[in-house]
């Protein structure tokens, strides 16, 4: 009996703001295995800022999205059915597997690895266990490099990267200062995942405002910065480095739909000395393992702690991705489909 | 017999550009010596563009330069009584002596230290052989870190800084492309030093011109670059930027005098994973024996070309400075006094 896939397909690239439509639904067949290959059916999809800039035609750190193919991205699910003999039927996967219902992959595929749901939810293999969890574990030591009594700040700090960035530089010894859009966020970040400050940009009506929330925060200034979102957040932040600080470039949400977000003070790069890197995870393959089992530990253990959002039905997968974008979600975004 | 000093002060800090009238002459007399001090005579003063971060109020990286006290800066000159059985009478060194004809030194000063002019001229200490040697060497060896193969590109070329910077890059088996003002300092940079190209900021009309004129000059892209200008040249050269690449921020002396020099593109940082680092030299002060020796090696035997442009007078200090921060020089500028 063949199954039948349901998927989302890039239909159009987006100017400005993506919209639904931008997406298409289709029903397909699941091929037959060939030797050597394995069908995961997904439990959940993961939604991630930087599938935005896939959408787009001009190539950035990767090639695009192609059209009329199916959207990237990361997935959790179980092998169904099995040609390869490194999967049994009922082995918990991450895959790559993409805005669908069913993927196929090769037994060796970049990235295809079991997951252990023993002790670890398996979405959270899409978050704190996962991509965004590697992500803040990376720029964090990598390139903000705390040491204990430094300050850390991050932005996005409620989402799936930001809330693990603060825990971590918590674990190192530092102060961690969040930033984040809204009131229940910043509670959220300081009640429950035990950050020492929160910043609600939201309540900041103009960019001198936001300086002086964050001078509040940080009154020791900060060493470490983790940034997720740029334009006048990372005005405010570079407002507040200290000598010979480091700030970890991992996204800058603010400007994916093209808006102009130019850096308002760059002489104080020279004047702090700041090192100012941006960095692509999955370009650091020699990390994840070290990562991973950090990671793994903290929240199997219960040290550290995530959100999810979770969007039902594979339909609902591109208004969640919408309204990831307009940061309506609330720690990590996932799409539930079993 | 008491010798008379003349010296300059900061007579007021400038708002926007700075004038003549912020300093102000003056003429005092050579203290005695305390026993272990040295009293030095001036042959050429140095004049950098950090001197203009010093004549503001607000406090950068150093203390700001207090009103009514001589202007700092580095100088050359000969030992002409000493109390100090580390130097004679006769002996050459390098000083912070500042902006006057003669200054008195602890023989343990800092920066203080003998010089060798019997291959290199004195002036040399203040430029390829000093500060702005050892910025270049310490930028683009510890920062811009060039491969052989790659494209190193230099902003302010014909500079004291930049012309080492793209003159060591070529020794370490880069192309090397400067960008400097006018098609004189253009065709020196090229043909004197050697550089493979150069582009005049001056004959770009606005700056899709300078992107073109940059892009042409360097058709495998820019994999390290050395800032010292800031504004539309730094975009400019962020938009030639590899994957990788390496940022070095030694000035932005576009932005000297308070003018506003947004960044206009930092989502570059993350597509293209570079490395923005600022640095200042005289914290790097493990590096400088290196530095200076492969420096004052390269002078001697000739491997390094230097151009000086030279007022001539303790008088002509405050207008050459001036026209230091315009760009009116050409290589080194120094202040003749001997």
């Amino acid at each position: 009996m063949t199954q039948t896939n349901r998927r989302f397909v890039l239909a159009s690239r987006p100017s400005g703001a993506p919209r639904e439509d931008n997406f298409r639904l289709e029903t397909v067949p699941v091929p037959d295995l060939a030797p050597g290959q394995i069908l995961v059916r997904h439990h959940y999809l993961s939604l991630d800022p930087y599938m935005r800039g896939r959408m787009n035609e001009q190539r950035s750190y990767t090639a695009p999205q192609p059209l009329d193919e199916v959207m990237i991205g990361g997935t959790v699910g179980e092998v169904i059915a099995t040609q390869s003999d490194k999967f049994a039927v009922g082995d918990h996967v991450f895959c790559m597997g993409g805005w669908q219902d069913y993927s196929v992959h090769a037994g060796d595929a970049p990235g295809l690895r079991k997951i252990d749901t023993s002790r670890i939810a398996m979405s959270a293999y899409l978050g704190a266990v996962g991509m965004p969890g590697v992500t803040a574990w990376y720029g964090l030591n990598a390139i903000c490099e705390p040491k204990p009594g430094e300050t850390v700040a991050v932005s996005a700090a409620s989402g799936a990267v930001g809330s693990m960035v603060g825990q971590l530089a918590k674990a190192r010894g530092c102060r961690a200062v969040g930033i984040a859009g809204g009131k229940d966020k910043c509670d959220y970040v300081v009640r429950e995942l035990g950050f020492d400050a929160c910043v609600d940009y939201k309540a900041a009506g103009e960019p001198r405002q936001l300086q002086a929330m964050l001078r509040e925060a940080t009154p020791k200034g900060i060493d470490g910065y983790f940034e997720n979102v740029g334009g006048a957040v990372l005005d405010a932040a570079m407002m507040r480095m200290n000598a010979f600080g480091r700030i970890a470039v991992c996204g800058m949400i603010a400007g994916y739909n093209g808006e102009p977000i130019p850096m308002a003070f760059p002489q104080l790069i020279l004047a702090q000395r700041l090192k100012v890197q941006g960095f692509i995870v999955g370009e650091q393959p020699g990390v994840w393992p070290k990562a991973l089992a950090e990671l793994a530990a903290g929240v199997a253990g219960g040290s550290l702690k995530y959100r999810e959002t979770v969007a039902q039905g594979l339909e609902a997968t591109p208004g969640a991705f919408l309204g990831l974008l307009k940061g309506q979600n609330f720690g990590k975004q996932v799409v539930k489909l079993v």
